[in-house]
């Protein structure tokens, strides 16, 4: 009750008592002085401790529960809403911007952005698609605006049942959900398997965007770490034993942040674990067409005999991610449920879009797309690791992913990471810190490098201003040491 | 424990007992004998009456859980499941489909569709449309498919300020929030303020997609019955002097299914309601463009002093359904909560379609197109209305909602909704039955006829139809009474 002494009731304010003590606690959850998942003091002894009214305090709660912030459990009071005061007060974009933004500095056309995945603009297949798009237009007239399939347009799923056979993925057209981008496909997973205090298990560290959503629908999660080639299997069988997940999520193929990519036998011990333990498999395959290898990846679900393995394709790092666009291979047992929280979530994706898209992809269009920017991206991947090996190798420590748009540094300095970021920020240079992606504290001194939208020139003199950063804060150590 | 006497174990099977015992349980819950939130037996009472160990029936439980088809609540046991297998587990257009088409009569170009609400493909603007986007692709290059900013293309939402002016709602780009058509909007709504067991109130008749949502949130629902004018205010108040909803959700104009619209006396009512019980109520305007009267209407948005109304626009009716865009506006208190379930569900809508739209709405075409839509729907309507009154009006009893596009009528006669429904069926005839659009069997005398996409040929010979078969079922009653 410490926390609530300093609430004094206002008798003669013409703001009604309820608001009062409302846009009090409204003002210690806010502040962070009331932690997600506190409970509120019981209403009884609250009311006795205010000397007011218990009918008060049941509407100042309810005040803050129809705004979200508080939320009941049915017999058991009142609780801090995790949601929107925690990771979802500012969205997960917003979030990473003012971790690496402050309002002081603005973005403008000299910043040299290592935080951004999206890719460069000018390499979206803009005339291409515009080709596609009139020509779906022509040929389908009004009918290309009418309502959708909420499954998804058939022709496009049947063109992406013979697209996918290029990853040893071989499936059928029912078992195809059309989505409208990858966030949407994880929040409709989340939406027809996930209640409240559900288990998720996820790879440590991952993408917030996932965690966000698993957030959303009231999940808890436990953070399974990652090994140089996939989770680290035996912490996972201990949790397992442990805990029931309703899934894991992972990244098989350049995760983020850590570029990590599962091998053959980690991929074998998960779907034997999965089967073993009951649970399903969510595979993010966001980025695995920009292989710098020879070999082109073979997803997990290319191995997914007992149907375990939730597919979930996005089109967003590797064609264009304004058209929100992807497609999901579900298990059977799960399908139906899922088209459910598609229909209630949106109907069904743009007829439009989807109709030009697989125009694009009929065509072979998007094969030749991506084999371009392939070879574009493996120049800047290359570069980008010359000029870190030529320059800064002494202050870092990574394992080269050989492919994907990123590389997962660690800092072996006593330099802390928010100095590092900031000082590396008035020189107008901006990475993105390994705290935006796990729930705990280990991976602060680490930071992620996109070379998604960055020219070789602003590579160059990136790197070079990071070594000098790195040299100048070795040097003064006072700039980040307060009692030095 | 009735329902499980006939459950037995087969000990020396191949299948796991947890299976065994899971699968059992799925077939209880498939064939509806085991009920929605029904719970489950104690872990060790029946694991005792069926002579196994307790961990397999957690793990049974914990297997069906996995598939969606039970929950846990902390503490208290294990629950069958509401959603995917009452309402939801059809989706909500199947399930309609289900209702009025048998799959032994397949739709045909000679079926005559009143049940359809989706708008005739012919009368959408394409050419424009089409000029639009290609103006868009050529001005903004890359651009158009990079990431979205969440809250959407800040252009369109300084256009849609201007815009909707003229429905007497005067705001700012900061309050707009761009979503993919409005069943999004009600999807946002109800992740952003929902949590599982919270209370929302909804229109008695109402359109079943919004109640899915909330379902889907775990919401419970009451409903509150409409008259002629709006809701009923005083079962209102009653409930609201009980109950605390987190929101009341109504379309003011053109109710689905009634049609009715709300008087400005009961907006009134309404908006001082919701400040004195401190609610926020959803106006899902998917239709008041389409007035038949002089006046335009006024959403209850326009009178909205106080920032209690969610509205919620449409262009799915009015425009184009496949298009999949909207706009709310919302209450500043709730806006960053939306703003993060909009980034959790698929971080923006598509920016090529918002920058397309944009265009066409600061060109004004929208205007001139849904004048030009508002005078053919007004010349079916009122042909609809003229051979109803021929044909059939004494049978029927029906208010003339003066827009939209459906009229509901009660049939004053003791045929079963379903044989109506079915008789016409055989004729290719297809309706509506008003147990589509409520949880309660209070509406199974009423119908919906829309006249959405039916041309007047169709209106004719499917009004002459329902008349032959009303004097059919009439002169005939042993096809629909079982014991004469």
């Amino acid at each position: 009750m410490n926390y609530f002494v300093s609430i004094h009731m206002d008798k003669n304010s013409k703001k009604p008592m309820y608001k009062q003590l409302g846009d009090h606690l409204y003002e210690l959850i806010e502040k962070n002085i009331l932690k997600p998942n506190t409970q509120l003091p019981p209403i009884r002894s609250f009311a006795t401790h205010l000397k007011i009214n218990p009918s008060t305090v049941v509407r100042a709660y309810n005040y803050l529960e129809n705004r979200g912030v508080v939320y009941s459990q049915m017999g058991s009071g009142t609780y801090v809403a995790p949601l929107p005061l925690d990771i979802l007060q500012k969205p997960i974009v917003s979030k990473l911007k003012s971790t690496s933004f402050p309002t002081s500095i603005p973005i403008t056309d000299s910043t040299i952005n290592f935080a951004s995945m999206s890719p460069s603009t000018d390499l979206f297949p803009i005339d291409a698609f515009k080709k596609a798009l009139n020509e779906v237009l022509d040929r389908d007239k009004g009918n290309a605006f009418s309502y959708q399939d909420t499954q998804g347009y058939l022709p496009l799923r049947k063109t992406i049942c013979n697209f996918i056979q290029q990853s040893n993925i071989y499936t059928t057209p029912e078992k195809v959900q059309i989505i409208s981008g990858a966030q949407q496909g994880i929040d409709l997973i989340s939406k027809a398997l996930l209640h409240y205090g559900d288990l998720v298990f996820i790879e440590k560290p991952t993408y917030n965007g996932a965690v966000a959503a698993f957030q959303s629908r009231g999940a808890k999660m436990i953070e399974i770490p990652l090994e140089k080639d996939g989770i680290d299997h035996n912490t996972l069988e201990i949790y397992l034993k442990l805990y029931q997940p309703k899934f894991i999520y992972m990244m098989t193929y350049y995760q983020n942040p850590t570029g990590i990519s599962y091998s053959t036998e980690k991929k074998r011990i998960l779907l034997d674990l999965a089967e073993q333990y009951d649970f399903y498999i969510i595979e993010d395959d966001y980025l695995s067409d920009l292989y710098f290898s020879l070999e082109p990846p073979i997803p997990l679900k290319a191995f997914d005999h007992k149907n375990r393995v939730i597919y979930i394709k996005s089109f967003s790092k590797n064609f264009m991610p304004g058209l929100r666009l992807g497609f999901m291979i579900l298990p059977k047992a799960i399908f139906q449920h899922v088209l459910s929280a598609k229909q209630t979530t949106d109907i069904a994706t743009s007829g439009l879009l989807q109709r030009a898209f697989e125009r694009y992809l009929s065509l072979h269009l998007w094969e030749e797309h991506v084999k371009k920017i392939r070879a574009i991206y493996k120049i800047r991947y290359e570069y980008l690791i010359e000029q870190i090996e030529h320059n800064i190798k002494n202050w870092i420590d990574y394992i080269p992913p050989k492919g994907g748009l990123s590389l997962w540094l660690q800092l072996k300095s006593d330099i802390p990471m928010d100095t590092f970021c900031n000082t590396l920020l008035q020189r107008k240079v901006i990475i993105a810190p390994g705290s935006l992606f796990s729930l705990s504290p280990y991976y602060k001194s680490y930071f992620r490098l996109s070379f998604a939208n960055i020219t070789k020139e602003e590579i160059y003199d990136g790197i070079i201003i990071m070594k000098e950063t790195l040299q100048h804060l070795e040097n003064n150590p006072h700039q980040y040491l307060p009692f030095l």
